[in-house]
Protein backbone atom coordinates (compact mmCIF):
# COMPACT_ATOMS: atom_id res chain seq x y z
CA UNK A 1 0.00 0.00 0.00
CA UNK A 2 1.29 3.35 -0.91
CA UNK A 3 0.27 6.18 0.95
CA UNK A 4 0.68 9.27 -1.24
CA UNK A 5 -1.02 7.12 -4.31
CA UNK A 6 -4.16 6.17 -1.73
CA UNK A 7 -4.29 10.60 -1.21
CA UNK A 8 -4.58 10.72 -4.80
CA UNK A 9 -7.15 8.19 -5.48
CA UNK A 10 -9.06 9.55 -2.96
CA UNK A 11 -8.92 13.27 -4.65
CA UNK A 12 -9.56 11.97 -7.91
CA UNK A 13 -12.62 10.11 -6.40
CA UNK A 14 -13.62 13.31 -4.28
CA UNK A 15 -13.00 15.90 -7.17
CA UNK A 16 -14.86 14.01 -9.44
CA UNK A 17 -17.95 13.77 -6.61
CA UNK A 18 -17.56 17.61 -6.75
CA UNK A 19 -17.74 17.87 -10.04
CA UNK A 20 -20.74 16.41 -10.31
CA UNK A 21 -22.38 18.48 -7.78
CA UNK A 22 -21.23 21.66 -9.64
CA UNK A 23 -22.73 20.14 -12.77
CA UNK A 24 -19.08 20.55 -14.49
CA UNK A 25 -18.84 17.94 -17.36
CA UNK A 26 -15.59 18.39 -17.84
CA UNK A 27 -14.49 18.02 -14.50
CA UNK A 28 -16.82 15.17 -14.62
CA UNK A 29 -14.51 13.55 -17.24
CA UNK A 30 -11.26 14.38 -16.44
CA UNK A 31 -9.57 11.38 -14.79
CA UNK A 32 -11.73 8.52 -16.67
CA UNK A 33 -9.76 6.26 -19.26
CA UNK A 34 -11.28 5.75 -23.03
CA UNK A 35 -12.36 2.27 -22.53
CA UNK A 36 -14.46 2.72 -18.68
CA UNK A 37 -17.07 0.50 -18.18
CA UNK A 38 -19.62 1.24 -15.59
CA UNK A 39 -22.31 -1.23 -13.72
CA UNK A 40 -24.41 1.67 -13.81
CA UNK A 41 -27.98 1.70 -11.97
CA UNK A 42 -30.02 -0.12 -14.86
CA UNK A 43 -27.53 -1.35 -17.02
CA UNK A 44 -23.75 -1.74 -18.71
CA UNK A 45 -21.70 1.55 -19.91
CA UNK A 46 -18.36 1.20 -21.85
CA UNK A 47 -16.71 3.57 -23.38
CA UNK A 48 -15.86 7.41 -22.43
CA UNK A 49 -18.57 9.29 -24.85
CA UNK A 50 -21.36 6.47 -23.72
CA UNK A 51 -20.04 7.23 -20.07
CA UNK A 52 -20.28 11.05 -20.90
CA UNK A 53 -23.79 10.07 -22.62
CA UNK A 54 -25.54 9.07 -19.32
CA UNK A 55 -25.06 12.54 -17.67
CA UNK A 56 -27.47 13.79 -19.83
CA UNK A 57 -30.22 12.03 -18.27
CA UNK A 58 -28.51 13.06 -14.31
CA UNK A 59 -28.64 16.42 -15.42
CA UNK A 60 -32.65 16.38 -16.95
CA UNK A 61 -35.19 17.87 -14.98
CA UNK A 62 -33.08 18.70 -11.91
CA UNK A 63 -34.73 20.56 -9.35
CA UNK A 64 -32.54 23.00 -7.83
CA UNK A 65 -28.94 22.46 -6.76
CA UNK A 66 -27.13 18.69 -6.85
CA UNK A 67 -25.86 16.87 -4.00
CA UNK A 68 -23.52 14.40 -4.92
CA UNK A 69 -21.79 13.73 -1.63
CA UNK A 70 -19.18 10.47 -0.76
CA UNK A 71 -18.86 9.02 2.72
CA UNK A 72 -16.71 6.74 4.39
CA UNK A 73 -14.22 6.31 1.36
CA UNK A 74 -11.53 3.59 1.57
CA UNK A 75 -8.74 3.51 -0.63
CA UNK A 76 -6.22 0.74 -1.41
CA UNK A 77 -3.54 1.79 -4.03
CA UNK A 78 -0.26 0.15 -5.04
CA UNK A 79 1.57 2.23 -7.25
CA UNK A 80 0.04 1.38 -10.58
CA UNK A 81 -3.42 0.17 -9.50
CA UNK A 82 -6.60 0.90 -6.83
CA UNK A 83 -9.51 0.80 -6.43
CA UNK A 84 -12.14 3.01 -3.84
CA UNK A 85 -15.06 1.79 -2.02
CA UNK A 86 -17.40 4.44 -0.78
CA UNK A 87 -21.30 5.66 -0.03
CA UNK A 88 -22.92 8.03 -1.73
CA UNK A 89 -25.32 10.19 -1.19
CA UNK A 90 -27.37 12.04 -4.19
CA UNK A 91 -30.42 14.55 -4.58
CA UNK A 92 -31.33 17.18 -7.09
CA UNK A 93 -32.18 15.12 -9.78
CA UNK A 94 -35.73 13.97 -11.02
CA UNK A 95 -35.17 10.28 -8.67
CA UNK A 96 -35.14 12.33 -6.31
CA UNK A 97 -32.99 11.45 -2.78
CA UNK A 98 -30.77 8.52 -2.87
CA UNK A 99 -28.08 6.57 -1.19
CA UNK A 100 -26.22 3.81 -3.63
CA UNK A 101 -22.95 2.39 -3.19
CA UNK A 102 -20.08 3.13 -5.24
CA UNK A 103 -16.62 1.13 -6.27
CA UNK A 104 -14.05 2.43 -8.97
CA UNK A 105 -11.27 0.75 -10.16
CA UNK A 106 -8.19 2.91 -11.56
CA UNK A 107 -5.26 2.85 -12.67
CA UNK A 108 -2.29 4.86 -13.61
CA UNK A 109 -0.96 5.25 -16.93
CA UNK A 110 1.10 7.75 -18.36
CA UNK A 111 2.10 8.82 -14.86
CA UNK A 112 -1.61 9.67 -14.81
CA UNK A 113 -4.06 7.90 -12.84
CA UNK A 114 -7.27 6.71 -14.87
CA UNK A 115 -10.87 5.76 -13.75
CA UNK A 116 -11.28 2.86 -15.75
CA UNK A 117 -14.06 1.18 -13.67
CA UNK A 118 -17.49 2.32 -12.01
CA UNK A 119 -20.01 0.30 -10.16
CA UNK A 120 -22.83 2.07 -9.11
CA UNK A 121 -25.37 0.14 -7.37
CA UNK A 122 -29.13 0.08 -5.15
CA UNK A 123 -29.26 -1.79 -2.42
CA UNK A 124 -32.21 -3.97 -3.33
CA UNK A 125 -35.36 -3.87 -1.16
CA UNK A 126 -36.28 -7.43 -2.88
CA UNK A 127 -37.51 -9.91 -0.70
CA UNK A 128 -35.75 -12.81 -2.44
CA UNK A 129 -32.26 -11.54 -0.84
CA UNK A 130 -33.74 -10.48 2.55
CA UNK A 131 -33.47 -12.99 5.32
CA UNK A 132 -34.37 -12.38 8.82
CA UNK A 133 -30.63 -11.71 9.93
CA UNK A 134 -30.01 -8.71 7.46
CA UNK A 135 -33.52 -8.22 7.58
CA UNK A 136 -32.51 -7.20 11.55
CA UNK A 137 -29.18 -5.84 10.52
CA UNK A 138 -31.12 -3.14 8.18
CA UNK A 139 -33.89 -2.34 10.81
CA UNK A 140 -36.69 -3.65 9.13
CA UNK B 1 -0.20 -4.03 -15.84
CA UNK B 2 1.75 -7.76 -14.90
CA UNK B 3 0.42 -10.61 -17.09
CA UNK B 4 0.69 -13.12 -14.43
CA UNK B 5 -0.84 -11.33 -11.86
CA UNK B 6 -3.52 -10.65 -14.09
CA UNK B 7 -4.11 -14.35 -14.90
CA UNK B 8 -3.37 -14.93 -10.81
CA UNK B 9 -6.48 -12.82 -9.94
CA UNK B 10 -8.86 -14.11 -12.42
CA UNK B 11 -8.00 -17.42 -11.10
CA UNK B 12 -9.45 -16.40 -8.11
CA UNK B 13 -12.55 -15.06 -8.98
CA UNK B 14 -12.62 -18.52 -11.21
CA UNK B 15 -11.85 -21.07 -8.13
CA UNK B 16 -14.20 -18.82 -5.58
CA UNK B 17 -16.98 -18.92 -8.12
CA UNK B 18 -16.38 -22.77 -8.61
CA UNK B 19 -16.44 -23.22 -4.99
CA UNK B 20 -20.03 -21.82 -4.65
CA UNK B 21 -20.88 -23.94 -7.25
CA UNK B 22 -19.81 -26.78 -5.63
CA UNK B 23 -21.08 -25.80 -1.98
CA UNK B 24 -17.48 -25.74 -0.68
CA UNK B 25 -17.57 -23.37 1.98
CA UNK B 26 -13.84 -23.28 3.03
CA UNK B 27 -12.85 -22.93 -0.66
CA UNK B 28 -15.33 -19.88 -0.90
CA UNK B 29 -13.42 -18.26 1.92
CA UNK B 30 -9.61 -19.27 0.77
CA UNK B 31 -8.72 -15.83 -0.24
CA UNK B 32 -10.33 -13.28 1.55
CA UNK B 33 -9.41 -10.76 3.82
CA UNK B 34 -10.18 -10.56 7.49
CA UNK B 35 -12.09 -7.30 7.03
CA UNK B 36 -13.22 -7.80 3.95
CA UNK B 37 -16.18 -5.62 2.43
CA UNK B 38 -19.27 -6.60 0.68
CA UNK B 39 -21.60 -4.55 -0.94
CA UNK B 40 -23.93 -7.54 -0.86
CA UNK B 41 -27.67 -6.85 -2.55
CA UNK B 42 -29.67 -5.71 0.34
CA UNK B 43 -26.85 -4.27 2.60
CA UNK B 44 -23.42 -3.97 3.30
CA UNK B 45 -21.25 -6.92 5.22
CA UNK B 46 -18.08 -6.18 6.94
CA UNK B 47 -15.82 -8.77 7.99
CA UNK B 48 -15.08 -12.30 7.60
CA UNK B 49 -17.63 -13.91 9.85
CA UNK B 50 -20.47 -12.02 8.58
CA UNK B 51 -19.44 -12.68 4.95
CA UNK B 52 -19.29 -16.39 5.72
CA UNK B 53 -23.00 -16.01 7.65
CA UNK B 54 -24.23 -14.76 4.08
CA UNK B 55 -23.74 -18.16 2.34
CA UNK B 56 -26.03 -19.59 5.35
CA UNK B 57 -28.87 -18.06 3.44
CA UNK B 58 -27.78 -18.47 0.00
CA UNK B 59 -27.53 -22.46 0.81
CA UNK B 60 -30.42 -22.55 2.32
CA UNK B 61 -33.66 -23.95 0.11
CA UNK B 62 -31.66 -24.81 -2.84
CA UNK B 63 -33.55 -25.98 -6.07
CA UNK B 64 -30.89 -28.60 -7.46
CA UNK B 65 -27.43 -27.83 -8.45
CA UNK B 66 -25.94 -24.53 -7.92
CA UNK B 67 -24.82 -22.76 -10.98
CA UNK B 68 -22.50 -19.51 -10.47
CA UNK B 69 -20.97 -19.00 -13.68
CA UNK B 70 -18.68 -15.49 -14.30
CA UNK B 71 -18.18 -14.27 -17.87
CA UNK B 72 -16.57 -11.35 -19.20
CA UNK B 73 -14.05 -11.75 -16.69
CA UNK B 74 -12.05 -8.43 -16.50
CA UNK B 75 -8.78 -7.61 -14.48
CA UNK B 76 -6.76 -5.03 -13.76
CA UNK B 77 -3.36 -5.67 -11.52
CA UNK B 78 -0.37 -4.65 -10.37
CA UNK B 79 1.67 -6.80 -8.25
CA UNK B 80 0.13 -5.33 -5.18
CA UNK B 81 -3.35 -4.27 -5.98
CA UNK B 82 -5.82 -5.64 -8.56
CA UNK B 83 -9.72 -5.45 -9.33
CA UNK B 84 -11.87 -7.92 -11.29
CA UNK B 85 -15.17 -7.08 -13.36
CA UNK B 86 -17.68 -9.95 -14.34
CA UNK B 87 -21.23 -10.27 -15.10
CA UNK B 88 -22.23 -13.61 -12.70
CA UNK B 89 -25.02 -16.12 -13.98
CA UNK B 90 -26.47 -17.83 -10.79
CA UNK B 91 -29.53 -20.10 -10.64
CA UNK B 92 -30.32 -23.37 -7.80
CA UNK B 93 -31.15 -20.93 -5.20
CA UNK B 94 -34.51 -20.30 -3.63
CA UNK B 95 -33.99 -16.49 -5.42
CA UNK B 96 -34.21 -18.32 -8.66
CA UNK B 97 -32.29 -18.00 -12.10
CA UNK B 98 -30.65 -14.53 -11.89
CA UNK B 99 -27.81 -12.40 -13.80
CA UNK B 100 -25.76 -9.84 -11.81
CA UNK B 101 -22.61 -7.72 -11.80
CA UNK B 102 -19.48 -8.14 -9.91
CA UNK B 103 -16.67 -6.20 -8.77
CA UNK B 104 -13.79 -7.64 -7.07
CA UNK B 105 -11.16 -5.93 -5.65
CA UNK B 106 -7.77 -7.41 -4.42
CA UNK B 107 -4.72 -6.66 -2.80
CA UNK B 108 -1.54 -8.63 -2.36
CA UNK B 109 -0.56 -9.40 1.43
CA UNK B 110 2.86 -11.57 2.44
CA UNK B 111 2.75 -12.63 -0.97
CA UNK B 112 -0.53 -13.98 -1.02
CA UNK B 113 -3.51 -12.50 -3.20
CA UNK B 114 -6.38 -11.78 -1.05
CA UNK B 115 -10.19 -10.53 -2.24
CA UNK B 116 -11.19 -7.07 0.25
CA UNK B 117 -14.02 -6.11 -1.64
CA UNK B 118 -17.33 -7.34 -2.94
CA UNK B 119 -19.95 -5.39 -4.82
CA UNK B 120 -22.47 -7.69 -6.17
CA UNK B 121 -25.78 -6.02 -7.60
CA UNK B 122 -28.28 -6.54 -9.61
CA UNK B 123 -29.80 -4.07 -12.80
CA UNK B 124 -32.08 -2.13 -11.53
CA UNK B 125 -35.56 -1.75 -13.27
CA UNK B 126 -37.05 1.39 -11.99
CA UNK B 127 -38.39 3.89 -14.05
CA UNK B 128 -36.79 6.47 -12.95
CA UNK B 129 -33.19 5.36 -13.92
CA UNK B 130 -34.13 4.83 -17.21
CA UNK B 131 -34.42 6.89 -19.87
CA UNK B 132 -35.28 6.94 -23.64
CA UNK B 133 -31.97 6.06 -24.80
CA UNK B 134 -31.03 2.97 -22.23
CA UNK B 135 -34.28 1.64 -22.84
CA UNK B 136 -33.47 1.04 -26.24
CA UNK B 137 -30.78 -0.06 -25.16
CA UNK B 138 -31.71 -2.75 -22.85
CA UNK B 139 -34.45 -4.03 -25.53
CA UNK B 140 -36.96 -2.66 -23.63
Amino acid sequence: MSTSEIDAVRKIVEDWADAVSRGDRRGILAHHANDVLMYDFPNEVRGLDAYDDTWDFFFENRRGDITFAPSNVEATASEQVAFVTCNMHCDGTSAGPLDFRLTVGLEKLDGKWLIKHEHHSLATQDDRFIDDHNRAAAGG
